[in-house]
C-alpha cells in the first residue's frame, strides 16, 4: 500500500475481485482525512469490500482528530472499514467504543503497536463487536501474549514465503500447543527475527527479500 | 528501595527477618557496580536471602555492561540474584542465557519493560531455570498477556490497598477465569488505571496515597 | 500539502504561478517513492519551480532507502529539489554530502528534527553548497540556537496571522539584537507556545486557528 | 559520581580540597531526595563548595516532584547547588523561575537534554540570576548553538585527553572564530564523534579509553 498509486492500488482490487469468487476483498488506505476518502471511494469503485485504514502522514493526533478521520472514512462508504492502530495515530479503548456506537461499517481493529495494555483494555470493552487483527512485524513473536489479551487472529508475513512454517504455527496456536509453537518460535522464527533486528525497515524489505528468494517477483517495492 | 538509604534498607531487612519466620526476604538494589556490590553484601550482613537488581543509574548500556554488572553482583553473595528489567537497561534473551550458565544463583527475572517479544523469548529459551515475576505498572493489567508469553507469576501493587481486590484477580487468573479477570479489570482496574494515568510519576505516587487512605503510614515516600 | 490531493497540488501550484511573477514557486511532496516522484512531476507540470520533499510514510528508513529515494524525485526532474528533514526518516550529513555530488538539483535542507548536532555537522560540511530553511514549529524559538549552527534562514508559521510580529522579530534577528529577540520571545512566542504545546497536533491547528481569527479561511484542514 | 560510593566522593573531595587553593570545589550528586540530601551534607563536611545535582532514579516526575527535590536539597545546604537537566527529570523555565526565587543557593544549570527550546527560554527568562553550563556528550558539537540559545559556558569531555585541542576550540570559541571551531570539528570531533556513536554507553567509556591511552589511571570505572 506505501508503494502503490492510487490507480494500482484500484487494479490490484480489481484484478483481486475477478479472483477472489466470495472471498472478501480489502485494500489498504491512510494519510489525510481527504486521501483516505478518495481511497476508500476508489476501492468501492473497484468492487472492493472493505478497507484497512492506516494512519495519518507525519504528526501526532488527538482522540479527537483521529476519531474524525475514521469517522469520515466510514461515512464515505458501505463498505467495511477496519482501523490499524501504528505509530504516532493510537486510538484508545475509550475513543474506538464511541466509534463503535456511531458507526455501523468499522468492523476491526488491527493493532501493531505492541501496546498490550490497550490491546486488553479494547478487547474486554468491545468483546465480539469487533473483529481483531493481530498486526505486529513478525506476528507470530507475539501471537501467544496477544490472546492472553483476548486477540487471537493474526496477520501473518512470513506467510508469503514460507508458508507450510506459518501454517504449523497456526496449527500447533489454535490447537493450544504451546510446546509446538515453542519449538517453531526457536528453530525458525528467532533466526529469522535476528536477520530482520540488523536494520531499521528490514521488517518489510526481509520479507520482500524472501518473497523473491522463493521465486517471486515482490515489486518495485519499497526501494529501500 | 528509591527513598531508601543503604542504612535503612539493612534495618528493613532486619526487621523483616525477624517476622519472617521461614519466608525469604529479598531486598532491592540498584546503581552502579559498586553500589550495588555494597548494597547486595548489606542485605546479606542483615541476613536477607537475596536481592533484586534494579537497574544502573541515567545511562544506555551495552549487552556487555548489563552481564558484567550482573556478574559482579553475583559473585559478590551467596544470596540469590533476581534481574530487574526496565528503562535503558535490557537484557536480552542471549545475554540472560549466557549469566544463567555462568552464576548459579542468578535465579529469577522481573520484567518491567512490557516488551512482550523478549519476555516470550526468554521464557522459550530458559524455561524453569528461572523464575518469572511479571512487573509492569498495574500488572494485572498485562497478566493475561503475560501469561500467553509465559510468565504466569506477577507483582501486585494495588495489593499494598486492596489486598481482597487483589487476591480476587489472583484467584480467579489463577483458575484460568478470564471472564472474572475482565470484570475486574472493568470495574476496578481501568477506573484506577485512568487515574494513575493523569501524571507520570502516578504509577508509584498513586500507589502511596492509596496506602494512606487505607490507614497506614507510606513514609517520606518519593516526594513527588 | 498534508490535506491536498495531487489534483489539489498541482491547481495551487497553477494559481500560484499566475500571480507569483518571476517569484519561485516551489509545492511539498512527500510519501513512498513513486508518490513523490508522480508528485513531483505534476508540480514540474503545472509549471513549479520546484518541490519541498517530505519524508516516506509510516516506517524507518536506512540512510541506503532515505538516499535511493531523494535520487529518484531528482532524476525525474529538472526542478529544484529540498530535502525537509523530519520525523522517522532523517538523513545524516554524510548521505547528504554523497546526494549532493550525485544530484546537482538538489538544492536545499529544511530541517524539522531539531537534532542540532546534525544541523551544526552538515552546515560545516556543505557550507554553500546548500540553501538552508530551520523548520522547527515555530521556529523563532530555535531560530538564534540554529543560527550558531550555521543554519540562520528559516520559515516562520506565525507569519500568517502575525505577519508584523514575525516581521518584527526577523528584522531584530537579522540585525543581531538579541534583546529585542528576547523581548518578542517573552511578550509573544512563549506566550502561544504554551497554548500551542497544550495537546499534540496544535502546533500546525493553533497556526490553521489564528489565521482564521484574523479573517481568512484556513481551508478544510487537518480536520483533528 | 556514577561509579563512586558516597565515602568515596567525601574523599575525592577532601583531596581536591587541599590541592585546590582557592578554586571551588564541587562534586556530583543524585539519586532520590534522601541520598540527594545526605551526600548534600557529605560534600559539606568534606569542606567541598557545591554539588551538580543529577536526576533521580529510574522514573518519570512532574515538576512538582522535581521541585521538591531540588528545594530539598537547597535548604539542606549553605552550599551552591547546580541543577543538572537530564534524563527523564526535565526541568520547566517556569519551574526553575520559581525554584530561583525560594533559593538562593541555586546558582546554576548544566543542560545535557539538547533541547534548545528550553534552553533559549531559560537564558530569556533567568537572565544572569544564574550560571550556565553546556553539558551535552563532546558538548563542542553543540558549542555554537548553545551560544545562540544564550548558553556560552560548556564542560568538556575531550579535555580529559586532549587538552590541548580542548582549549584550542575554547580558544577559538571565545573569540568568535567560527572558521576555526569548524575546522577542529572537521578534523578531529567529527571522527572521534562516530567512534563514540558505535554503540550506547560510549560517550562515557569512549573518553575512558582514550584516558587510559594518555597514560592515567581512569579507575575502575562505569565496567560496561
Amino acid at each position: 500500500m506505501f508503494s502503490l498509486s492510487p490507480a494500482e492500488t484500484s487494479d490490484v482490487v480489481r484484478a483481486t475481485r475477478e479472483i477472489a469468487g466470495n472471498q472478501p476483498v480489502l485494500a489498504g488506505g491512510g494519510y489525510g482525512v481527504r486521501k483516505a476518502c478518495d481511497l476508500t471511494l476508489a476501492i468501492e469503485a473497484a468492487v472492493g469490500d472493505g478497507i484497512l485504514l492506516l494512519p495519518d502522514f507525519l504528526t501526532a493526533a488527538l482522540q479527537e482528530g483521529i476519531a474524525n478521520r475514521v469517522r469520515a472514512a466510514c461515512r464515505a462508504t458501505k463498505m467495511a472499514v477496519i482501523f490499524c492502530n501504528h505509530g504516532m495515530s493510537q486510538i484508545t479503548a475509550r475513543t474506538l467504543a464511541q466509534l463503535c456506537e456511531e458507526c455501523p461499517n468499522l468492523i476491526g481493529l488491527k493493532d501493531g503497536t505492541g501496546n498490550i495494555n490497550t490491546v486488553r483494555r479494547v478487547t474486554a470493552m468491545m468483546g465480539d463487536r469487533l473483529s481483531y487483527i493481530g498486526g505486529m512485524p513478525t506476528h507470530e513473536l507475539f501471537a501467544q501474549a496477544y490472546r492472553g489479551a483476548g486477540m487471537s487472529t493474526y496477520s501473518s508475513a512470513v506467510l508469503n514465503f514460507v508458508p507450510e512454517t506459518a501454517l504449523a504455527f497456526h496449527q500447533a496456536f489454535v490447537a493450544g500447543d504451546d510446546a509446538a509453537c515453542e519449538k517453531l518460535l526457536t528453530d525458525v522464527y528467532y533466526p529469522f527475527a535476528e536477520i530482520r533486528d540488523r536494520q531499521p525497515g528490514y521488517a518489510v524489505s526481509a520479507i520482500q527479500t524472501c518473497v523473491r528468494l522463493r521465486g517471486f517477483d515482490a515489486g518495485h517495492g519499497r526501494r529501500r
